[in-house]
């Protein structure tokens, strides 16, 4: 465990965004808040403020911050754990970067999950911060805007209150995943009634990748948007890398304990046991994971209904206990002893993800009868945790075609009394390994719009291969594009700020403000300059795509300064109502 | 007029794709048929016959064809369209490659339209065709799977018959885009009761591009997908860059004819007249172009509509239009000359697409006064159209988010009289320029759902630039997997077999099966190889992303082999019935 070794040499991404500045809004309930938003300044010619968008990267997109990976982030949230007075500091043996890490856990007896706190009455510095996180850009002006959208029955409120927040997670329908030990995260929320999330999946595995790359992937996607990073390392150094990687990130960590387990019984399933397992459990909620996949679902009497599938159990997970099960023909550990996982959870505040190890690996094997097995012991198991406090989320699936997404959503939320849902993806369709980012971005929009709270990505490397620093990049901003997406077609309150501003930018042609204002100004930008390279044509009112003469927008804004009585003509024909058929000029 | 100058040297892409052969279906009412298919083989070890699918790559991709750009592909609908004995052939000036070219026009008050012939009772060349095209791969043993999907109230046959498709035709439901002049195209359906097909624009503009830079990007779509393409070409050698396309394509071409008639008088939009528009159409139906967007529904009272949006008006077409009605302050030429327009199309089965001038240009205009006036318009036209038996698709928007999506479509169907509708995406959030093939390709799997019919692509270049070859390829992809994932979540017939093979393939490892079996086969293998790129790792039963300790895929097939009582098990389990929840084994 002694990860104490001097660290390969390695930088990460730092730098704002083009035309971006990180700003801090203050508590009001936590006078010390800071809540970290990003600012993306427009052109003097807009006469528009600068837009706030929702920051998931932390203090590396922070101009005035020094970035030390060996010294590791500020323990933002230490001050807010400590005053609860409900935990103790172990000293152990970890020590990280050449230094001895304090590990902190429960007194005995004590919950110390925002649950918890929640249930109690008690609204937390997390819960104020993620309040004041959410409400971007919801100012007075835009509660004016009217409503537009369908949120099948979410309650999205128009202004989030830190009492909201408190309510949501007392009632489970939201998350806050912030280990203890984990100071370092600004705190987020998961949940169906605040902005949709995204999760990205990183880690080594046995044939490829090093800490510094998987260190630099973390911040990389957070770069461009991630929400969550998960940690599915399974090759070497699994303990040491995860270190490096909780230690210097702004947000939550999840990780698939059974992964590691596994390493340290040789890779045997049959050897795995409760104990191995405990042990990893509280191993890494000492690091500081925010959240753990545990496929307590893969019950022993469900793994037969796998048999007929087309692609079997697809989940590393599921599989691993499958095996496990069949070969010693007993329940499932992580079902049998879920009361004592929770136990440990609870004394970190190590939020579940309760994975779906039976989830459909293809098209075909979607929505059966091993799949809604398994959701139904999620749903059971979820009440077994929030009666222990513990906060919950549910993974869900996977490949489904799109004319069964939503029977996969409303079924959650009738079985896991609106616990907030996780997917991957869906992909949509089986046939185009190299674009499952496109595949799955498609279907992660529609169950988003349904109503899951969280979208684990997919990256093009999908079934292929291990993603790269650009496959990362590029399946975050697909991933940013269906949760943005999906808070469009909610009505989520001020979701169409940034659209309205872009198009906005687009039609005056505004170029710099049109990049500026995208999810990736970089290529926007690129892709511009591919064909008219030239500063001059920034400001340009056409481009390579028409030209000048064919540019509709120019020539609608010729026809606007032209007919100068077109508010009047449009004015009057509005008073004509219905009437906009008036008789043909047939020549 | 005169494009006989020598062509520049150029070369386009053939050559099958990995595995595949192309084979020939005869006819069996019109026996001289031999309908093309693709054929991909798989390995031995899979026990299974080659898959058949649908290919509109043409005699590019025929190991046995010689390709000669110069004497443009065989004339393979000219006997179907001679026997036909009604139309006659006028010697004009046009020549090409050197060669003068005879041109077709129906005989006086003739119309030669696929559904004049429809509602005469004939069925055609071209319907047995398209009919023997649908059914790819809906053999007896498939019919006897299950119908899963839901189409929205389509009426999708187990089998298509040349009499369907004779019906569809007659009743305006479906469209054969293919021109009398254009005899070298293989004949292909558009309608909601098909596979949904997909469109992809090239075309040069006054910055960029050149003619043989067109004609390769012509046949590199049709080589990954693209089943019908637009020329909106706008910049120098207008005809002469669509002579060589039509010359050159097996597939339907479209053009946006006002493009021309402006560049004909200098680009000046108020100078456009109606007799230089007229004989612009007739010169683009002699060439041979198989379907004309026409914006007749831009009338003059829903112009002052848009004056309140945020981007006004974003069609090119539109836009020209609009600033020709309000220089003139008269109503639009193309909506009183309509059916004037109607008997030139008829003369050489040039069919409608019915633009949408009007389109929304950002998600702050989606669904407004002006689109579905507009809309209302398009609708009355289709009828005059198809009083004339003039065939008719509709397009559609652009810019919309994805709970405005079905109004859409809702409402063109109950206006248009289920006229097929072609729509360009639609962007369900304006946020992502450099991405918009993704933002457009989630809202285009939805519409495609819902029964949009074709879907016009969007490359990554949208809003940037002018796509190059690898945008043409990126935005095909990604409309071929939209338009897919559509006919999977409609029930199509037939459509999970390319899913199920694939799955099948990636369950049992067999690596270059899945690669084959892809929508592109070179891309999945290099991103496979980037990790993983010896032989032998494609028999290999694991990949690089998970390693084969926690390859779950291989654990199932294990768990398969060591359970050999698992298939009795699972017998077991469901005779009894409804009982999952055995009682848990608490320890």
């Amino acid at each position: 465990m002694d990860s104490g070794q001097t660290r390969p040499p390695f930088s990460v991404s730092q730098g704002p965004l083009p035309a971006s500045r990180k700003i801090h809004v203050p508590g009001a309930l936590h006078r010390d808040l800071r809540v970290a938003m990003r600012e993306i300044a427009l052109e003097p010619s807009s006469h528009e403020p600068p837009l706030r968008v929702y920051d998931s990267s932390g203090p590396y997109t922070d101009a005035v911050v020094a970035i030390d990976v060996d010294q590791g982030l500020p323990a933002l949230r230490s001050p807010w754990i400590g005053a609860r007075n409900d935990t103790e500091i172990s000293r152990t043996d970890s020590t990280w970067s050449g230094v001895r890490r304090d590990v902190r856990r429960a007194r005995a007896g004590q919950a110390v999950t925002q649950m918890a706190y929640a249930r109690a009455g008690i609204i937390t510095p997390e819960m104020e911060y993620v309040a004041i996180r959410e409400n971007l850009g919801r100012q007075k002006a835009v509660l004016d805007m009217p409503r537009d959208g369908n949120s099948f029955g979410a309650a999205i409120p128009d202004l989030v209150t830190p009492e909201f927040v408190r309510d949501e997670i007392a009632r489970g329908r939201a998350i806050i995943p912030n280990n203890i030990n984990h100071p370092e995260s600004e705190p987020m929320i998961i949940g169906r009634n605040f902005l949709v999330k995204i999760n990205a999946n990183i880690g080594n595995s046995v044939v490829t990748s090093s800490v510094a790359e998987e260190v630099e992937k973390m911040v990389w996607s957070i770069r461009w948007g991630a929400d969550t990073v998960m940690d599915l390392s399974t090759g070497k150094n699994i303990h040491e890398t995860r270190e490096w990687i909780i230690r210097n990130a702004p947000i939550p960590i999840g990780t698939v304990p059974i992964y590691q387990a596994l390493e340290k019984v040789g890779g045997v399933a049959e050897d795995l046991t409760w104990e191995t397992f405990r042990d990893t459990l509280i191993e890494q909620a000492e690091q500081g994971v925010d959240y753990f996949t545990i496929h307590a679902g893969v019950r022993l009497p469900y793994i037969p209904l796998t048999a007929r599938r087309v692609t079997g159990i697809v989940s590393r997970g599921g599989s691993i206990i499958a095996k496990w099960c069949l070969a010693h023909h007993q329940e499932n550990f992580l079902y049998t002893r879920f009361s004592e996982i929770c136990e440990i959870m609870r004394a970190y505040d190590v939020s579940f993800s309760l994975g779906d190890g039976l989830r459909p690996g293809s098209n075909a094997d979607a929505n059966d009868a091993a799949q809604f097995a398994e959701l139904e012991t999620l749903g059971e198991l979820t009440h077994v945790a929030w009666d222990q406090d513990v906060q919950v989320m549910i993974e869900g699936p996977g490949h489904v075609p799109m004319h069964k997404i939503k029977e996969n959503m409303d079924k959650q939320l009738a079985v896991c009394g609106e616990a907030p849902f996780y997917t991957l993806g869906p992909l949509v369709t089986d046939i185009a390994p190299g674009y499952d980012h496109i595949t799955s971005g498609i279907g992660a929009a529609m169950i988003g719009w349904f109503g899951t709270a969280m979208l684990c990505y997919v990256t093009p490397k999908e079934h292929l291969g291990l993603p790269d620093r650009d496959d990362v990049k590029t399946g975050v901003i697909t991933y940013k594009i269906a949760a943005h997406a999906a808070d469009l077609a909610k009505g989520h309150p001020a979701a169409r700020l940034r659209d309205d501003a872009l198009s906005r930018a687009r039609f005056e042609f505004r170029w710099r403000d049109q990049f500026n204002l995208s999810l990736d100004p970089e290529t926007a930008e690129r892709f511009h300059d591919q064909t008219l390279p030239a500063e001059g044509a920034k400001t340009a009112h056409f481009c390579s795509m028409c030209g000048p003469k064919f540019c509709s927008m120019k020539i609608t804004q010729d026809i606007r300064e032209q007919a100068a009585g077109m508010n009047e003509m449009s004015e009057r024909f509005r008073a004509t109502g219905s009437e906009i058929y008036v008789p043909a000029v047939e020549t």
